[in-house]
């Protein structure tokens, strides 16, 4: 996976990407990141890359001449002819794993990151195929939610998880939420860990992880249940944790 | 507002809030952060902040000594005896422009940021008082949405923004999305921007931007619109723009 970000802060992104598995995902050469700053491309003898919104308003725009020309020299190194160019916006179709999964099958992606009140509405008419939001809230610029994107969807690209950090278990992938873990020592501060943990019973262990798990997602996110995902056994507990929970 | 950042990965802060509205923010003294690297408070000699899963399981959790020793710190240094400390996992309470008013009263927060397959969940019972989610997507760790969450309160603190930039037009405060934005030049590759924009005449310009705002908000995100937020100006644009989609 290539991805390729339009930024006006580049730094942003190279240090995320120094750290951690998105360091080894790149240096391993699963993914690699190229970030073009907007501002070099501005023909503006000042490298200006904003100005006054026609018809009025706060703020400044991005205007299209540096953006574009970026786009040009960023597409004229691609090898896919027509790239998902994501552009981030609280306008955008909401980011989930579902996405993120449907992203992770493309061999390249640009990224458009905006700042200041956003970006001329000519650009992203002409070259934007997916405005993308990560959720209802306000935000200084598209940055984070660009880097929000390429994490999730990087750790669905072969190789850059090990075989221990499978995402299997990780929740959504069965829209239950994790259960509770719990690591050493087994007792910490006068809190023990619960005792079927430390049983050695495999089946019982299995049994109250997905009890724990059902019992956190009825708790915590009900609204992610879909009992079509559920077979027989976690229907039969979680109709058992339902009619606990009403007592 | 103070912002105390628990993590095994300071630098992701550092880079952000270097740039920018946060730069500008934490060098007038509307908002301070400082982050504290959990890993420094670890008493394995190593170093050592990681171990296995009791019951068995993929990864490693992080073990609870180095978190609750470095939380001790912080606590002292704080002014607030119940600082509210947020914990980012996809279990949480999801985080939108509502959640980031309520946390934008408070003076002091205090972020945890896990990583690897998650923590010890007798941390989370002790210490945490919000569990919060950004999202349902599966990230590395918390350290991006504590920055978004940072990001986006940052924004509501009084000083932060300046008079132009008022928060008061943007997404979601309203529950409609913003409309299309234009710039100069008047055209640009051939395109020109909407003659109305151009027209000097603010009647009109208030018009459209408020019926192209509507649209947007149909178009794209129908889910958020709020019927009892809206003026019956904008319930009448709204049932015409529903009549003209239809056809």
């Amino acid at each position: 996976m290539k991805f390729h970000v339009m930024t006006l802060f580049e730094s942003i992104f190279n240090s995320y990407m120094s750290e951690s598995i998105m360091k080894n995902a790149v240096e391993n050469n699963f993914i690699s990141l190229n970030t073009y700053n907007i501002r070099d491309y501005s023909n503006n003898k000042h490298k200006k890359v904003d100005d006054y919104p026609f018809g009025g308003g706060v703020g400044m725009l991005m205007t299209p001449q540096p953006i574009m020309d970026c786009f040009y020299d960023i597409k004229s190194k691609l090898k896919t002819k027509k790239p998902k160019v994501v552009y981030l916006t609280p306008r955008g179709r909401v980011f989930n794993q579902s996405v993120a999964k449907e992203f992770a099958k493309e061999e390249e992606i640009v990224f458009l990151c905006g700042r200041y009140e956003g970006i001329d509405q000519r650009v992203i008419d002409e070259i934007v195929t997916d405005e993308i939001s990560i959720g209802d809230f306000v935000l200084t610029g598209g940055e984070l939610p660009a880097l929000i994107m390429i994490d999730s969807i990087s750790r669905l690209i072969k190789g850059v998880l090990g075989k221990e950090e499978s995402f299997m278990e990780e929740s959504f992938s069965n829209n239950l939420l994790e259960h509770d873990q719990y690591t050493r020592p087994r007792i910490f501060e006068e809190k023990e860990v619960p005792q079927v943990l430390l049983s050695g019973n495999h089946k019982l262990i299995e049994e109250w992880k997905l009890r724990n798990s059902i019992k956190n997602t009825l708790l915590k996110r009900p609204d992610i249940i879909d009992k079509k995902k559920l077979d027989k056994k976690e229907l039969k507990i979680l109709r058992e944790l339902q009619k606990e929970l009403e007592k």
